[in-house]
């Protein structure tokens, strides 16, 4: 028996040309001007190892103050990743939409009416939870998104797509450690929530009438222990059938809306 | 550029060919063998145009008999699918699980210890979303699920899996009138509730304190006009930010986690 066969590129999931293209940017020049560019693009930078020169450690100087993370690799992965050999040494990946600044949260959670909401994410790995994430917190009028910097998926252009459109209305911080910005949410007045599949109180034995930073863990793994150790309450939803969890992205979104719910309840 | 290509199959979306040879069976005798089969196990038959013969008649029969869709097809559409030219004109769709049988749901709704909920689905045909719903139903220990036979994804091995083994665990019943099937809901004293983008009341003014068939339609078309004329109620999620719709497997968890908070909360 033959299978019906299509090919589908590895990293974008896709047989379109022209979208792949738009993902990744390779050359010194090309890296440069994407990190110049006013709306900050790049999700990510790999440069070759070994390779050293001054244009390559003043691109490297200007990621840093973008906050762009550069990871160094072999010449063979580059080589792979870009279907070139002239790629001098580095490449970038392109974000879908632009990152937003702690500024700009800041800005939203001033601007809030009442009680405003923030939702961490430590460690999302699948595109998928991602952008059905984004989308779920832009439609409850969440204030904003942390997400870390490394070993998590970001911003991509297939997250962006899952979105729906939410990833540009609603700001979506990239941070280095979480648990330092846990800890300044806190100083502004937030609780911290963490949804655990075994948390400690069911979800809707929560009282909500108050700031929010709902912090939801990785795919399998939950919360890291760090971050768990700094929730003022752990919740769990309610489980009523035989398989003993939800998908994340699914279980985000009924937490959001209890949240929202209990919101809305309280301002009439 | 280069794009980085792996094959994947068409129609099982993966490149495992163990996967796909489980899905489809092909040849007079298997697919005879396969209809016969205690636990049904066939999704839908495809039979070649204009061939005829008292075994076929049969087969056709049989499948009547059981509720399984027989759609009459080119050779060719035949040859591509099986990968060969010794399907004997006959090829059936395997399912990843058994349907229930409208008795299996009744009886779960017998044994329920209050206000029971059916989710009907019309005519969802991403198997994302269609496994996504059938894992949280089953968390929220909704009693069953109806499925139209046509113009909707059924119980592929893929469902199943994005079900994580939950579409074991709920009786998921394929009907081919869901209008009528509704009818009978409604004679058991079933409230049929209609999620819409733009329903009637706001999800949070609704009170489920009743027995609920809660109705959500197919991505982007939503409810079928005949079928929205059936609901007692329709509601609606409120929306609070930019983008205009949530996710169907998202907008159903949302709902579902409403009534059973509800419920929850009459019964103590």
């Amino acid at each position: 028996m033959k299978h019906i066969l299509r090919a589908l590129c590895v990293l974008c999931g896709e047989s379109c040309k022209g979208k792949m293209e738009r993902e990744i940017i390779y050359g010194i020049n090309p890296v440069m001007e994407a990190l110049k560019a006013e709306r900050l693009t790049v999700n990510k930078i790999l440069m070759a190892e070994g390779k050293d020169s001054p244009v390559l450690r003043a691109l490297q100087q200007l990621a840093r103050e973008k906050g762009i993370p550069v990871h160094r690799c072999s010449r063979e992965i580059l080589n792979q990743e870009t279907g070139s050999e002239h790629h001098q040494g580095v490449l970038a990946y392109r974000a879908g939409t632009a990152y937003a600044s702690w500024e700009d949260l800041e800005r939203r959670i001033n601007q809030a009416s009442r009680f405003s909401v923030v939702l961490i994410l430590d460690s999302i790995e699948d595109p998928q939870n991602l952008g059905s994430l984004i989308r779920t917190a832009e439609a409850c009028g969440v204030q904003g998104i942390l997400i870390p910097k490394d070993r998590a998926v970001g911003l991509t252009p297939t997250v962006v797509k899952i979105s729906a459109g939410a990833a540009a209305h609603i700001p979506i911080v990239r941070i280095t450690n979480l648990a330092q910005a846990v800890d300044e949410l806190k100083k502004k007045g937030f609780w911290v929530v963490g949804a655990e599949a075994r948390g400690g109180k069911s979800l809707y034995e929560m009282k909500f009438d108050m700031t929010v930073a709902l912090l939801i863990g990785s795919e399998g793994k939950g919360i890291r222990p760090l971050l768990l150790r700094k929730c003022d309450f752990t919740i769990s939803i309610p489980m009523r059938g035989k398989v003993s969890s939800l998908n994340t992205g699914i279980a985000g979104a009924v937490v959001l809306y209890e949240i929202l719910r209990q919101h809305t309840q309280k301002t009439g």
